[in-house]
């Protein structure tokens, strides 16, 4: 018998499951709209050259390569001349929103403001390893705001994305900031060479899997110098221990302030969340003061540092809660941030629920301006394993699909009963009509079934009376109602 | 320089797109919602088994095959042994909701109640050569009801695809019906060899490109007497003729009470469009007359005559306006269908809005049990087409980004002016920033650029006395307002 799953690593979303990520779609939607971005979409499907030597290495092995069609492969196949997978391929799935936005910056300019401000919520694919909460095909919900290098543009990210997440009822998420630049200076103080930097980035973002023994055994492996790799992994391992200390006090500070809030019958002994963050030892100043220290002298660094105070002075003013903190084992994976990079925790999920950055020149590789541009990625996958895990869905979200059934009392009256059904619907309600002229019986166990909580039955009598008997799924009762009156009965919910 | 347009038959859809597709999407959704219909969603990418053989030969041909990955692939090239694209290829692109949903159907059958009704509205993939109005990336709409095989089922259909159109602003459709099982006894009547009837229907359903000349020329290739196919091609001309000539009626009839409804000023002089169609001539009974004494002791054909009577009785009585009639050259190109079939059309369109039918044989071929199904499909991009060439988009579509653009002073008071902003979203206002510390009036000119209603001021007299200065971009107006206030005035548009 034929395989019915979806493909490995993809998913079928049922009904329930398409309304939950529809309620929260639509709230990341009416956020976004509200700070002024407009929708964009592109094709899911790009020229491979488009995609390629965007995400670094990593990012190309992980790109869906669609196969040449037609003649092309034909001839190619038939002369076994084929030597590598690119000859193969022309096309390939989207594995980002960020690649194809800064390719239609750079095709629309003149069509577009020069301030851009966009959302896009659609699908991208990547061929890794399906593992929990991982998928070869997942939604990013993605708002970048392209032609200006002002710090505005990042607090005004994190101030729209922390209204998201506070609206679908997240209240204890912290926003990591770091910036490229910061660690470039980092890199270049502890004298890693420069076309080594990206790889040790990486190295570093896997610290948490594979220790600071696995970074330095790592960078050993790379023709760097044994003093310099010491010289890097000393000063990250003291700030990461700063760190380490800071991040266990605030999961810790959360629990403990969540805890309180529950307990406390007394709203005056509260302790808020936010006053026992606030109260909290302020790494951000000190992390500052040490990478200042160890970068002495680097213009560039000291400006970026400069940038990062100015995200947290702004942020700190306009969010309600102080939630933005530097975090300098962030790195980010994908090789084209420049700037500013972010990721947003809770304290029950490993990953992130998003992230994002500045990314400065991504859209001068595809047209002939650098134009600046920065960016938030929300993963719309790790919010709804969080938010179900939690319970944080409305109760209205299970409902049933409908809001009164009609029966058909025979053949003959078919048609009447699709007309009575075509007059509610036209009184906005959800009406089904049982699609056979089967015994009534069976017509009302299936609406027991499927929970419908009104039946309409319109039999001989009802018909030559203009009446409708309407039955009460829950209580049972059955009532003859004037046909013009049935819609108000199921709406009274009585 | 990088080549930035789309790939070959992509679109990337801009803002004002983005609006136009999600209005349509809106309206076809809440009646398929009203109807009882349930969202359901599945991958992109399905395996290639799953595709393969439901579309007949030039199905397969259209399939956008996904390569094989890692050491898989790298190994056969290695061995240089591929000698078919089927061996790169183990997924492949949707090429339409239908498999996808008897896949669905058939793996989760317990989870779905009996009469499971459902819509989707996403992507599908065709590697077809792009034309005007044809891409290789387009939205299908679907909706299908699954488990019964009553025609109330059809009825249904056909009624909400109706409500849908007419809420669009579309008068002027026609629904044409026609059933493969009748088809199939015509070919039969005919003497047209069982194995032969798919490519027979395909040639058929190609008589408004190639003639009936051309039909005869490629049915002649194939194995088939030469007096079968006369007898087919007469009876059809006989019956295309007699259709020419009510589709012609039909036509001039629409144009003519369109022009009447034009230009009469006076309501009584109005023949409508209904009262016009009603009374042009009844060739669906003649027609359907015809076939039956063609197919004369085909009792299947009986039957399938007998279902599609029920159809044009039931949308008779239901739909406000006569639209739905039998079209014997409808044939669909699709293999998987059964029963009754549909074609959605407009005057000025050469293809249809959407069609469909019922095909109870396709969730068999995925699951232990046949399930009868029957559905329908509504071409978004044809919908979005015709809807654009006759200007009937509402001008609310055409708005701004946003309400109201706040500026920024200077460096200093940035954090106000988000607050300010936040303020102003708090209301449900759409607010811009403007990114930038720039020259006020920069900021200004480039409010005008945009189109932005109201532009805010927020200098240090302003903030000291808790006041913002909001100019009126239409009238050039500038009034200083107390701080809670700019929202009202705003909203007011004065």
């Amino acid at each position: 018998m034929a395989n019915t799953n979806p493909a490995r690593g993809m998913r079928d979303f049922l009904p329930s499951d398409v309304r939950k990520r529809e309620y929260v779609i639509g709230i990341i939607k009416s956020v976004y709209q509200k700070y002024g971005f407009e929708p964009l979409e592109t094709p899911s499907v790009e020229n491979l050259e488009t995609l390629m030597g965007k995400y670094g290495e990593e990012g190309n092995q992980l790109i869906f390569k669609i196969l040449e069609r037609g003649e092309k492969i034909q001839k190619k196949l038939a002369e076994g001349s084929i030597k590598s997978e690119n000859e193969l391929s022309d096309l390939a799935l989207r594995y980002d929103l960020t690649v194809p936005l800064a390719r239609v910056v750079a095709n629309y300019k003149d069509k577009l403001p020069k301030f851009f401000k966009r959302y896009q919520i659609q699908p991208v694919w990547r061929a890794d390893r399906p593992a929990r909460g991982r998928f070869r095909e997942f939604y990013q919900c993605d708002v970048d705001a392209i032609g200006s290098s002002s710090m505005v543009v990042e607090a005004e990210l994190i101030s729209a994305v922390s209204e998201i997440l506070e609206r679908l009822g997240f209240d204890d998420f912290l926003i990591h900031v770091n910036h490229r630049q910061i660690l470039t200076s980092i890199l270049n103080a502890s004298g890693i060479p420069k076309d080594l930097h990206i790889e040790t980035l990486v190295a570093i973002d896997k610290t948490d899997k594979i220790g600071m023994d696995g970074v330095v055994e790592e960078l050993n492996k790379r023709d760097i110098p044994i003093e310099n790799i010491l010289r890097l992994v000393n000063f990250l391992l003291d700030t990461y221990k700063l760190k380490a200390e800071r991040l266990k006090a605030d999961t810790e500070l959360f629990e403990a302030a969540k805890k309180a809030v529950e307990v406390s019958k007394n709203a005056d002994e509260v302790k808020t969340i936010d006053e026992i963050v606030v109260n909290s030892p302020k790494t951000n100043d000190l992390v500052t003061e040490r990478v200042l220290a160890f970068i002495t002298g680097d213009n560039l660094g000291k400006n970026a540092i400069e940038d990062l105070r100015k995200i947290l002075k702004i942020t700190k003013k306009i969010l309600e809660r102080n939630r933005v903190f530097f975090n300098l084992s962030l790195a980010r994976g994908l090789s084209y941030y420049t700037g500013a990079i972010f990721e947003i925790q809770v304290p029950d999920l490993a990953g992130s629920l998003g992230g994002g950055g500045r990314y400065d020149g991504l859209i001068g590789m595809f047209g002939k301006e650098q134009i600046p541009a920065c960016g938030f990625s929300l993963g719309l996958e790790r919010i709804l394993v969080v938010m179900e895990e939690r319970g944080m869905f409305p109760p209205e979200l299970q409902t049933n699909s409908a809001d009164v059934m009609v029966t058909i009392w025979n053949e003959e009256s078919i048609a009447e009963s699709l007309k009575l059904a075509n007059e509610l619907r036209s009184q906005d309600l959800r009406v089904l009509v049982y699609p056979e002229a089967d015994k009534l019986g069976k017509q009302f166990k299936y609406a027991g079934q499927i929970n419908v909580p009104f039946v309409c039955i319109l039999g001989e009598n009802e018909l030559a009376e203009n009446k409708v008997a309407v039955k009460n799924m829950v209580t049972g009762e059955q009532e003859i109602v004037d046909r013009q009156s049935v819609g108000e009965k199921v709406k009274s919910k009585k």
